[in-house]
């Protein structure tokens, strides 16, 4: 039977045991470029090793609810972040590690804006958008060597809103 | 008299003296999650000297032409990567060292969900979107000490299209 995860707001109080929002809330922590820019500064750290740090880009085909959920990863070698380069919402599931396995997941709705980074060693979901173009940039570890670790479930959990969600 | 700079299309060709294009031209480097992910792997090198590499998010007002160039800047102890985080263009203005100074400004505008990066102590214009919310995940250098240089033009340059940019 499988189980049912209902989907949160995203908050950075939420996420913190898995790692950082990326986003505008609060006031700017600077104003740059003669005031026509704020900046909020460093709101996630790179957190890698055995590799340095690059930016990728990754293209995902967006998907809709309920999302069936049967298989989570983790990167023992670095924080994994991802930014959404179109203004829309994706889904971000996450889990704590439980003796070397994810535990009971939970799942994420971010509002158009917000972005993710994964501490190191979490246990989260594929890539998940809602839109297209899925478009997202990545911050990530480059180097050699394995750096993924995969947990298949052997029923899948079942990623609903409890509202209809309705894609735009 | 002030010297009209015409904008041209972003490519990697033409912006290779000055840093990296991060989109998803040519084929994916890898396909991940089942087939449900395209992975442009490493399409910028993150460098950064006397610091660590961290993510902010800039917020930017929309700027239109023609757009007055008084003023480039330069980070000497690292990249510094602009993501967008809408699916919009934006404009980029770099130019080449001459002596110290910044020489004659080249202006490009992007494509929707392509991002740029500088290289380390490139000369570039403050961040320029033209359509809001001119949100930018931004990767750069973290750390104490000065990392900023500025050059004020005795005249402005003025950037222009050839042809009318219609914004949407």
């Amino acid at each position: 039977m499988s189980q049912n995860i209902y989907i949160e707001p995203l908050t950075a109080a939420a996420f913190a045991p898995y790692g950082d929002v990326l986003d505008t809330s609060g006031a700017p922590d600077k104003m740059i470029n003669q005031g026509m820019c704020e900046r909020y500064h460093h709101r996630a750290t790179i957190d890698i090793v055995n590799g340095a740090a690059g930016i990728s880009i990754f293209k995902a085909t967006p998907r809709s609810f309920p999302i069936y959920l049967d298989m989570m990863e983790r990167h023992p070698e670095g924080t994994q972040a991802f930014l959404p380069m179109n203004f829309d919402a994706f889904v971000v599931i996450v889990a704590p590690d439980v003796n070397g396995a994810p535990g009971v997941p939970r799942a994420f709705l971010t509002a158009a804006g917000q972005g993710v980074s994964y501490n190191r060693g979490t246990w989260h979901g594929v890539l998940t958008p809602l839109h297209a173009p899925g478009l997202f940039a990545v911050v990530d570890r480059i180097g050699e060597g394995p750096n993924l670790e995969e947990h298949w479930f052997e029923t899948p959990f079942i990623i609903k809103t409890k509202h209809e969600y309705t894609s735009n």
